[in-house]
Protein backbone atom coordinates (compact mmCIF):
# COMPACT_ATOMS: atom_id res chain seq x y z
CA UNK A 1 0.00 0.00 0.00
CA UNK A 2 1.04 3.71 -0.64
CA UNK A 3 1.36 5.76 2.24
CA UNK A 4 0.59 9.88 2.25
CA UNK A 5 1.59 12.04 5.23
CA UNK A 6 0.08 15.27 6.38
CA UNK A 7 3.13 16.54 8.46
CA UNK A 8 2.62 19.90 10.47
CA UNK A 9 6.00 21.45 10.38
CA UNK A 10 4.90 24.43 13.21
CA UNK A 11 4.75 27.72 12.19
CA UNK A 12 8.38 29.15 11.44
CA UNK A 13 10.04 27.81 14.13
CA UNK A 14 12.18 24.60 13.46
CA UNK A 15 12.17 24.29 16.76
CA UNK A 16 8.45 23.93 16.82
CA UNK A 17 9.26 19.93 15.16
CA UNK A 18 7.73 17.48 17.44
CA UNK A 19 9.31 13.69 17.85
CA UNK A 20 6.57 12.39 15.79
CA UNK A 21 6.59 15.20 12.81
CA UNK A 22 10.62 14.02 12.76
CA UNK A 23 10.08 10.59 12.91
CA UNK A 24 7.84 10.63 9.74
CA UNK A 25 9.94 12.97 7.60
CA UNK A 26 12.62 10.38 8.27
CA UNK A 27 10.34 7.48 6.52
CA UNK A 28 9.20 9.66 3.92
CA UNK A 29 10.57 8.78 0.07
CA UNK A 30 9.16 11.81 -1.51
CA UNK A 31 7.53 15.09 -0.74
CA UNK A 32 5.34 16.57 -3.20
CA UNK A 33 5.24 20.54 -3.05
CA UNK A 34 2.81 22.58 -5.05
CA UNK A 35 4.99 25.77 -6.38
CA UNK A 36 2.48 28.82 -5.60
CA UNK A 37 4.84 30.89 -8.28
CA UNK A 38 4.62 33.92 -5.80
CA UNK A 39 7.91 35.20 -4.04
CA UNK A 40 7.16 33.25 -1.37
CA UNK A 41 10.84 31.27 -1.57
CA UNK A 42 11.81 31.91 2.13
CA UNK A 43 8.87 29.34 2.58
CA UNK A 44 10.50 26.87 0.62
CA UNK A 45 13.84 27.44 1.69
CA UNK A 46 12.37 26.83 5.51
CA UNK A 47 11.21 23.67 4.52
CA UNK A 48 14.29 22.50 2.96
CA UNK A 49 16.14 23.10 5.69
CA UNK A 50 13.53 21.46 7.95
CA UNK A 51 14.45 18.02 5.39
CA UNK A 52 17.83 19.29 5.47
CA UNK A 53 18.32 19.45 9.26
CA UNK A 54 16.23 16.48 11.09
CA UNK A 55 16.35 13.74 7.81
CA UNK A 56 19.38 11.49 8.60
CA UNK A 57 20.71 8.91 6.23
CA UNK A 58 18.26 8.76 4.13
CA UNK A 59 17.26 9.20 0.62
CA UNK A 60 14.41 11.47 -0.54
CA UNK A 61 13.67 13.35 -3.75
CA UNK A 62 11.28 16.45 -4.09
CA UNK A 63 8.67 16.30 -6.79
CA UNK A 64 7.65 19.86 -7.30
CA UNK A 65 4.46 20.88 -9.51
CA UNK A 66 3.40 24.43 -10.37
CA UNK A 67 -0.16 24.74 -9.02
CA UNK A 68 -2.81 26.20 -10.68
CA UNK A 69 -4.28 29.86 -9.79
CA UNK A 70 -7.75 30.03 -8.05
CA UNK A 71 -9.78 31.47 -9.72
CA UNK A 72 -10.85 34.62 -8.47
CA UNK A 73 -13.59 35.65 -10.78
CA UNK A 74 -15.70 32.98 -9.34
CA UNK A 75 -19.06 34.57 -7.83
CA UNK A 76 -19.02 32.30 -4.75
CA UNK A 77 -15.58 32.26 -2.91
CA UNK A 78 -16.58 28.50 -1.80
CA UNK A 79 -17.46 27.28 -5.21
CA UNK A 80 -14.19 28.85 -6.84
CA UNK A 81 -12.34 27.12 -3.59
CA UNK A 82 -14.14 23.95 -4.08
CA UNK A 83 -13.17 24.20 -7.77
CA UNK A 84 -9.54 25.13 -7.01
CA UNK A 85 -9.43 21.36 -4.53
CA UNK A 86 -10.33 19.69 -7.37
CA UNK A 87 -7.84 20.51 -9.72
CA UNK A 88 -5.18 20.04 -7.15
CA UNK A 89 -7.00 16.63 -6.17
CA UNK A 90 -6.83 15.59 -10.33
CA UNK A 91 -2.79 16.53 -10.11
CA UNK A 92 -2.40 14.74 -6.96
CA UNK A 93 -4.08 11.47 -7.89
CA UNK A 94 -1.68 11.23 -11.31
CA UNK A 95 1.24 11.94 -9.07
CA UNK A 96 0.05 8.96 -6.83
CA UNK A 97 -0.47 6.54 -9.46
CA UNK A 98 2.42 7.13 -11.58
CA UNK A 99 4.77 8.70 -9.83
CA UNK A 100 5.00 6.51 -6.60
CA UNK A 101 6.34 3.06 -6.13
CA UNK A 102 4.35 0.51 -4.54
CA UNK A 103 5.16 0.37 -0.67
CA UNK A 104 6.44 4.41 -0.84
CA UNK A 105 5.70 6.84 1.47
CA UNK A 106 5.06 10.40 0.65
CA UNK A 107 4.61 13.47 2.31
CA UNK A 108 2.93 16.92 1.99
CA UNK A 109 4.32 19.63 4.74
CA UNK A 110 2.08 21.85 5.69
CA UNK A 111 2.93 25.38 7.76
CA UNK A 112 1.70 25.27 11.50
CA UNK A 113 -1.32 22.66 11.61
CA UNK A 114 -2.42 20.61 9.12
CA UNK A 115 -6.20 20.73 10.52
CA UNK A 116 -6.26 24.37 10.69
CA UNK A 117 -6.98 26.59 7.30
CA UNK A 118 -4.87 24.22 5.52
CA UNK A 119 -6.59 22.41 2.00
CA UNK A 120 -3.90 19.69 2.08
CA UNK A 121 -7.07 17.17 3.67
CA UNK A 122 -9.58 18.37 1.63
CA UNK A 123 -7.85 17.90 -1.60
CA UNK A 124 -6.43 14.00 -0.50
CA UNK A 125 -10.26 13.50 0.53
CA UNK A 126 -11.44 14.34 -3.23
CA UNK A 127 -8.32 12.14 -4.44
CA UNK A 128 -9.77 9.82 -2.22
CA UNK A 129 -13.14 10.61 -3.66
CA UNK A 130 -14.23 8.39 -6.14
CA UNK A 131 -12.43 5.29 -4.48
CA UNK A 132 -10.24 4.20 -7.28
CA UNK A 133 -7.45 5.21 -5.70
CA UNK A 134 -6.60 3.44 -2.18
CA UNK A 135 -3.75 4.56 -0.12
CA UNK A 136 -3.21 4.77 3.59
CA UNK A 137 -2.76 8.41 4.70
CA UNK A 138 -1.67 9.81 7.96
CA UNK A 139 -1.88 13.53 9.60
CA UNK A 140 1.01 14.37 12.05
CA UNK A 141 -0.47 17.19 14.14
CA UNK A 142 1.88 20.81 14.47
CA UNK A 143 2.47 24.01 16.48
CA UNK A 144 -0.11 26.56 14.62
CA UNK A 145 1.01 30.31 14.49
CA UNK A 146 -2.19 30.82 16.47
CA UNK A 147 -0.67 28.81 19.52
CA UNK A 148 2.75 30.64 18.25
CA UNK A 149 0.97 34.18 18.60
CA UNK A 150 -0.43 33.84 22.45
CA UNK A 151 3.16 32.07 23.92
CA UNK A 152 4.82 34.96 22.38
CA UNK A 153 2.69 37.18 23.59
CA UNK A 154 2.40 35.47 26.86
CA UNK A 155 -1.87 35.68 26.63
CA UNK A 156 -4.27 32.84 27.10
CA UNK A 157 -6.48 32.42 24.07
CA UNK A 158 -9.41 31.94 26.18
CA UNK A 159 -11.03 33.84 29.37
CA UNK A 160 -11.97 32.06 32.60
CA UNK A 161 -14.45 29.75 31.41
CA UNK A 162 -15.44 31.58 28.32
CA UNK A 163 -15.08 30.77 24.29
CA UNK A 164 -12.91 31.73 21.56
CA UNK A 165 -13.84 32.18 17.94
CA UNK A 166 -11.44 31.69 15.53
CA UNK A 167 -12.43 33.27 11.93
CA UNK A 168 -11.06 34.44 8.73
CA UNK A 169 -10.35 38.20 7.90
CA UNK A 170 -12.74 37.99 5.20
CA UNK A 171 -16.00 36.95 7.70
CA UNK A 172 -14.65 39.44 10.39
CA UNK A 173 -14.85 42.31 7.69
CA UNK A 174 -18.31 41.23 7.86
CA UNK A 175 -19.49 41.51 11.23
CA UNK A 176 -17.32 41.57 14.86
CA UNK A 177 -18.20 37.89 16.41
CA UNK A 178 -19.99 38.08 19.92
CA UNK A 179 -17.26 36.39 21.80
CA UNK A 180 -14.43 38.13 24.16
CA UNK A 181 -11.58 36.75 22.43
CA UNK A 182 -11.58 36.56 18.61
CA UNK A 183 -8.70 34.94 16.62
CA UNK A 184 -8.44 36.15 13.19
CA UNK A 185 -6.09 33.98 10.11
CA UNK A 186 -6.32 34.31 6.59
CA UNK A 187 -6.31 38.50 6.88
CA UNK A 188 -5.35 40.38 3.61
CA UNK A 189 -5.94 43.05 5.82
CA UNK A 190 -9.46 43.81 4.99
CA UNK A 191 -10.41 42.53 8.71
CA UNK A 192 -7.93 44.76 10.62
CA UNK A 193 -9.24 48.13 8.60
CA UNK A 194 -12.77 46.54 9.80
CA UNK A 195 -11.80 46.07 13.30
CA UNK A 196 -9.95 49.55 14.14
CA UNK A 197 -12.34 51.31 15.84
CA UNK A 198 -13.63 48.71 17.83
CA UNK A 199 -12.74 48.55 21.93
CA UNK A 200 -10.79 45.53 22.08
CA UNK A 201 -7.21 44.76 23.13
CA UNK A 202 -5.43 43.39 19.97
CA UNK A 203 -2.05 40.99 20.01
CA UNK A 204 -0.35 40.90 16.51
CA UNK A 205 1.89 39.04 15.05
CA UNK A 206 3.49 38.43 11.92
CA UNK A 207 6.29 35.96 10.32
CA UNK A 208 5.80 33.94 13.72
CA UNK A 209 8.60 31.62 15.37
CA UNK A 210 10.68 32.97 12.22
CA UNK A 211 13.66 35.48 11.74
CA UNK A 212 11.72 37.95 10.68
CA UNK A 213 9.20 37.71 13.46
CA UNK A 214 7.09 41.39 14.99
CA UNK A 215 4.78 41.42 17.14
CA UNK A 216 3.08 44.01 18.49
CA UNK A 217 0.15 44.58 21.52
CA UNK A 218 -1.91 47.12 22.98
CA UNK A 219 -5.15 49.18 23.22
CA UNK A 220 -6.70 48.67 19.25
CA UNK A 221 -6.92 52.83 19.63
CA UNK A 222 -3.26 53.07 20.36
CA UNK A 223 -1.43 50.83 17.79
CA UNK A 224 -4.13 50.50 15.16
CA UNK A 225 -2.14 52.69 13.00
CA UNK A 226 1.43 51.27 13.62
CA UNK A 227 0.42 47.40 13.22
CA UNK A 228 -1.02 48.99 9.56
CA UNK A 229 1.76 50.78 8.54
CA UNK A 230 4.30 47.56 9.60
CA UNK A 231 2.37 45.09 7.88
CA UNK A 232 2.42 47.66 4.87
CA UNK A 233 6.34 48.27 4.74
CA UNK A 234 7.43 44.60 5.99
CA UNK A 235 4.67 42.51 3.25
CA UNK A 236 6.83 45.41 0.34
CA UNK A 237 10.11 44.55 2.13
CA UNK A 238 9.62 40.91 2.49
CA UNK A 239 7.19 40.49 -0.81
CA UNK A 240 5.14 38.20 1.31
CA UNK A 241 3.02 38.67 4.97
CA UNK A 242 1.69 35.99 7.06
CA UNK A 243 0.00 37.53 9.74
CA UNK A 244 -2.35 36.36 12.71
CA UNK A 245 -3.89 37.99 15.70
CA UNK A 246 -6.17 37.74 19.02
CA UNK A 247 -8.88 40.47 19.87
CA UNK A 248 -9.62 40.66 23.38
CA UNK A 249 -12.74 42.75 24.43
CA UNK A 250 -12.50 44.41 27.42
CA UNK A 251 -14.98 43.83 30.11
CA UNK B 1 17.13 36.69 37.45
CA UNK B 2 15.34 33.98 37.99
CA UNK B 3 13.02 31.85 35.14
CA UNK B 4 10.07 30.18 35.03
CA UNK B 5 9.14 28.24 31.64
CA UNK B 6 5.35 26.76 31.13
CA UNK B 7 6.13 24.05 28.85
CA UNK B 8 3.45 22.65 26.73
CA UNK B 9 3.95 18.84 27.13
CA UNK B 10 1.02 17.97 24.04
CA UNK B 11 -1.85 16.06 24.71
CA UNK B 12 -0.90 12.61 25.77
CA UNK B 13 1.41 11.32 23.35
CA UNK B 14 5.21 11.89 24.42
CA UNK B 15 5.69 11.90 20.65
CA UNK B 16 3.88 15.29 20.39
CA UNK B 17 6.87 17.01 22.69
CA UNK B 18 8.43 19.62 20.23
CA UNK B 19 12.48 20.51 19.90
CA UNK B 20 11.34 23.41 21.62
CA UNK B 21 9.90 21.68 24.84
CA UNK B 22 13.08 19.07 24.91
CA UNK B 23 15.59 21.67 24.83
CA UNK B 24 13.69 23.91 27.40
CA UNK B 25 13.06 20.45 29.80
CA UNK B 26 16.69 20.32 29.82
CA UNK B 27 17.28 23.81 31.14
CA UNK B 28 15.18 23.04 33.94
CA UNK B 29 16.60 23.26 37.82
CA UNK B 30 13.01 22.13 39.32
CA UNK B 31 9.64 21.12 38.29
CA UNK B 32 6.44 22.83 40.25
CA UNK B 33 3.93 20.35 39.96
CA UNK B 34 0.01 21.31 41.99
CA UNK B 35 -1.23 17.33 43.25
CA UNK B 36 -4.74 17.79 42.60
CA UNK B 37 -5.49 14.83 44.95
CA UNK B 38 -7.70 13.11 42.56
CA UNK B 39 -7.31 9.76 41.07
CA UNK B 40 -5.00 10.93 38.15
CA UNK B 41 -2.17 8.93 38.76
CA UNK B 42 -1.53 8.04 35.21
CA UNK B 43 -1.40 11.85 34.48
CA UNK B 44 1.53 12.69 36.87
CA UNK B 45 2.85 8.91 35.58
CA UNK B 46 3.44 10.44 32.09
CA UNK B 47 4.82 13.84 32.76
CA UNK B 48 7.57 11.63 35.18
CA UNK B 49 8.21 9.26 31.98
CA UNK B 50 8.53 12.68 29.74
CA UNK B 51 11.61 13.83 31.97
CA UNK B 52 12.88 10.91 32.11
CA UNK B 53 12.92 9.93 28.52
CA UNK B 54 13.85 13.69 27.17
CA UNK B 55 16.38 14.92 30.07
CA UNK B 56 19.70 14.32 29.42
CA UNK B 57 22.74 14.43 32.20
CA UNK B 58 20.86 16.60 33.68
CA UNK B 59 20.05 16.78 38.17
CA UNK B 60 16.82 18.29 38.81
CA UNK B 61 13.96 18.30 41.38
CA UNK B 62 10.32 18.15 41.51
CA UNK B 63 8.24 20.14 44.06
CA UNK B 64 4.98 19.30 44.91
CA UNK B 65 2.38 21.07 46.92
CA UNK B 66 -1.44 19.80 47.13
CA UNK B 67 -3.56 22.16 45.28
CA UNK B 68 -6.17 24.26 47.20
CA UNK B 69 -9.53 22.85 46.12
CA UNK B 70 -11.89 24.98 44.52
CA UNK B 71 -14.90 26.22 46.04
CA UNK B 72 -17.44 25.26 44.00
CA UNK B 73 -20.59 26.61 46.31
CA UNK B 74 -19.09 30.32 44.98
CA UNK B 75 -22.10 31.64 43.56
CA UNK B 76 -20.61 33.34 40.66
CA UNK B 77 -18.16 30.56 38.71
CA UNK B 78 -15.72 33.23 37.58
CA UNK B 79 -15.29 34.73 40.64
CA UNK B 80 -14.89 31.22 42.10
CA UNK B 81 -12.14 30.46 39.93
CA UNK B 82 -10.45 34.16 40.50
CA UNK B 83 -10.28 32.93 44.00
CA UNK B 84 -8.61 29.66 43.29
CA UNK B 85 -6.32 31.43 41.44
CA UNK B 86 -5.20 34.01 43.72
CA UNK B 87 -4.73 31.28 46.37
CA UNK B 88 -2.59 29.12 44.38
CA UNK B 89 -0.81 31.97 43.40
CA UNK B 90 0.59 33.17 46.66
CA UNK B 91 1.64 29.61 47.43
CA UNK B 92 3.20 30.06 43.89
CA UNK B 93 5.18 32.97 45.29
CA UNK B 94 6.31 31.57 48.36
CA UNK B 95 8.38 28.70 45.56
CA UNK B 96 9.63 31.34 43.94
CA UNK B 97 10.83 33.38 46.63
CA UNK B 98 11.62 30.55 49.34
CA UNK B 99 12.27 27.35 47.45
CA UNK B 100 14.24 28.54 44.21
CA UNK B 101 18.10 29.68 44.38
CA UNK B 102 18.57 33.03 42.30
CA UNK B 103 19.74 32.04 38.30
CA UNK B 104 17.75 28.79 39.03
CA UNK B 105 15.09 27.85 36.33
CA UNK B 106 11.55 26.08 36.70
CA UNK B 107 9.10 25.28 34.98
CA UNK B 108 5.29 24.07 34.69
CA UNK B 109 4.49 20.83 32.51
CA UNK B 110 0.83 21.81 31.18
CA UNK B 111 -1.19 19.11 29.27
CA UNK B 112 -1.52 19.96 25.73
CA UNK B 113 -1.13 23.73 25.04
CA UNK B 114 -0.22 26.43 27.82
CA UNK B 115 -2.54 28.76 26.30
CA UNK B 116 -5.50 26.75 25.80
CA UNK B 117 -8.17 26.71 28.91
CA UNK B 118 -5.28 26.16 31.28
CA UNK B 119 -4.87 28.09 34.45
CA UNK B 120 -1.05 28.28 34.71
CA UNK B 121 -0.76 31.66 32.47
CA UNK B 122 -2.81 33.74 34.58
CA UNK B 123 -1.74 31.93 38.00
CA UNK B 124 1.66 33.66 36.88
CA UNK B 125 0.42 37.24 36.47
CA UNK B 126 -1.18 36.89 39.79
CA UNK B 127 1.90 36.21 41.15
CA UNK B 128 3.82 39.11 38.73
CA UNK B 129 0.66 41.41 39.85
CA UNK B 130 1.99 43.11 42.50
CA UNK B 131 5.25 43.93 41.39
CA UNK B 132 7.14 43.11 44.91
CA UNK B 133 8.90 39.20 43.04
CA UNK B 134 10.73 39.84 39.68
CA UNK B 135 11.22 36.90 37.12
CA UNK B 136 11.42 36.06 33.93
CA UNK B 137 8.84 34.06 31.85
CA UNK B 138 8.88 31.69 28.92
CA UNK B 139 5.64 29.48 27.40
CA UNK B 140 6.36 27.16 25.10
CA UNK B 141 3.56 26.34 23.07
CA UNK B 142 2.12 22.12 22.98
CA UNK B 143 0.14 19.79 20.69
CA UNK B 144 -3.55 20.90 21.95
CA UNK B 145 -5.90 17.82 22.36
CA UNK B 146 -8.37 19.42 19.43
CA UNK B 147 -5.40 19.01 17.50
CA UNK B 148 -4.55 15.66 18.67
CA UNK B 149 -8.34 15.23 17.92
CA UNK B 150 -8.43 16.35 14.53
CA UNK B 151 -5.56 14.57 13.07
CA UNK B 152 -6.75 10.96 14.28
CA UNK B 153 -10.05 11.77 12.89
CA UNK B 154 -8.54 12.95 9.67
CA UNK B 155 -11.03 15.77 9.91
CA UNK B 156 -10.28 19.56 9.49
CA UNK B 157 -11.47 22.50 12.06
CA UNK B 158 -12.43 24.31 9.61
CA UNK B 159 -14.51 24.37 6.57
CA UNK B 160 -13.63 26.25 3.54
CA UNK B 161 -13.90 30.08 4.49
CA UNK B 162 -15.49 29.65 7.78
CA UNK B 163 -14.88 30.10 11.72
CA UNK B 164 -14.47 28.05 14.64
CA UNK B 165 -16.13 28.22 17.39
CA UNK B 166 -14.27 26.72 20.70
CA UNK B 167 -16.12 26.23 23.62
CA UNK B 168 -16.71 24.72 26.95
CA UNK B 169 -19.61 22.12 27.94
CA UNK B 170 -21.22 24.38 30.40
CA UNK B 171 -21.33 26.88 27.37
CA UNK B 172 -22.56 24.81 25.19
CA UNK B 173 -25.58 23.49 27.55
CA UNK B 174 -26.33 26.74 27.57
CA UNK B 175 -26.83 27.12 23.79
CA UNK B 176 -25.42 25.80 20.40
CA UNK B 177 -22.96 28.51 19.37
CA UNK B 178 -24.34 29.54 15.33
CA UNK B 179 -20.83 28.49 14.02
CA UNK B 180 -20.53 25.05 11.59
CA UNK B 181 -17.75 23.93 13.41
CA UNK B 182 -18.04 23.94 17.08
CA UNK B 183 -15.50 22.43 19.32
CA UNK B 184 -16.04 21.37 22.90
CA UNK B 185 -13.43 21.16 26.07
CA UNK B 186 -14.11 20.68 29.54
CA UNK B 187 -17.03 18.98 29.51
CA UNK B 188 -18.40 17.02 32.81
CA UNK B 189 -20.87 15.67 30.52
CA UNK B 190 -23.73 18.41 30.14
CA UNK B 191 -22.72 19.78 26.74
CA UNK B 192 -22.83 16.27 25.08
CA UNK B 193 -26.14 15.77 27.02
CA UNK B 194 -27.79 19.27 25.66
CA UNK B 195 -27.00 18.34 22.03
CA UNK B 196 -27.65 14.82 21.34
CA UNK B 197 -30.52 15.78 19.48
CA UNK B 198 -28.78 18.50 17.29
CA UNK B 199 -28.38 17.42 13.45
CA UNK B 200 -24.61 17.75 13.37
CA UNK B 201 -22.25 15.20 13.07
CA UNK B 202 -19.63 14.76 16.00
CA UNK B 203 -16.06 13.61 15.98
CA UNK B 204 -15.12 12.73 19.40
CA UNK B 205 -11.86 11.13 21.26
CA UNK B 206 -11.16 10.60 24.73
CA UNK B 207 -7.67 10.14 26.33
CA UNK B 208 -6.42 11.44 23.00
CA UNK B 209 -2.81 10.59 22.45
CA UNK B 210 -2.28 7.92 24.96
CA UNK B 211 -2.63 4.19 24.82
CA UNK B 212 -5.97 4.55 26.27
CA UNK B 213 -7.08 6.77 23.03
CA UNK B 214 -11.33 6.47 22.29
CA UNK B 215 -12.53 7.63 18.86
CA UNK B 216 -15.69 7.63 17.96
CA UNK B 217 -17.23 9.93 15.26
CA UNK B 218 -20.43 9.43 12.87
CA UNK B 219 -24.17 11.37 13.08
CA UNK B 220 -24.71 12.43 16.23
CA UNK B 221 -28.34 10.82 16.01
CA UNK B 222 -26.51 7.03 15.54
CA UNK B 223 -23.24 7.56 18.03
CA UNK B 224 -25.18 9.72 21.11
CA UNK B 225 -25.74 6.63 22.86
CA UNK B 226 -22.42 4.62 22.20
CA UNK B 227 -20.58 7.47 23.42
CA UNK B 228 -22.14 8.63 26.34
CA UNK B 229 -22.06 4.60 27.49
CA UNK B 230 -18.28 4.37 26.70
CA UNK B 231 -17.50 7.81 28.04
CA UNK B 232 -19.54 6.68 31.79
CA UNK B 233 -17.57 3.13 31.69
CA UNK B 234 -13.92 4.39 30.74
CA UNK B 235 -14.27 7.13 33.55
CA UNK B 236 -15.13 4.32 35.97
CA UNK B 237 -12.84 1.84 34.79
CA UNK B 238 -9.76 4.51 34.84
CA UNK B 239 -10.72 6.63 37.82
CA UNK B 240 -10.72 9.93 35.17
CA UNK B 241 -11.63 11.03 31.42
CA UNK B 242 -10.53 14.00 29.77
CA UNK B 243 -12.19 13.96 26.25
CA UNK B 244 -12.77 16.78 23.44
CA UNK B 245 -15.17 16.71 20.30
CA UNK B 246 -15.85 18.55 17.19
CA UNK B 247 -19.49 19.05 16.14
CA UNK B 248 -20.05 19.55 12.59
CA UNK B 249 -23.56 21.34 11.33
CA UNK B 250 -24.55 19.67 8.03
CA UNK B 251 -24.82 21.96 5.52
Amino acid sequence: MKKAFVIGIGAGNPDYMTIQAINALNSVDVFFVFEKGEDKDDLVRMRKEICDRFIKDRKYRFFTVRSPARDATTPSYKAGVQSWHQERAEILKSFIKDEMREGECAAFLTWGDPTLYDSTLRILQNVRGDGSLEFDCEIIPGISSIQALAARHNVALNTIGESIHITTGRKLAEELPDSDSIIVMLDSGEGLKAAENEDVDIFWGAYLGTEYEILVSGKMSEVAGDIQRIRKQARAERGWIMDTYLLRRNS
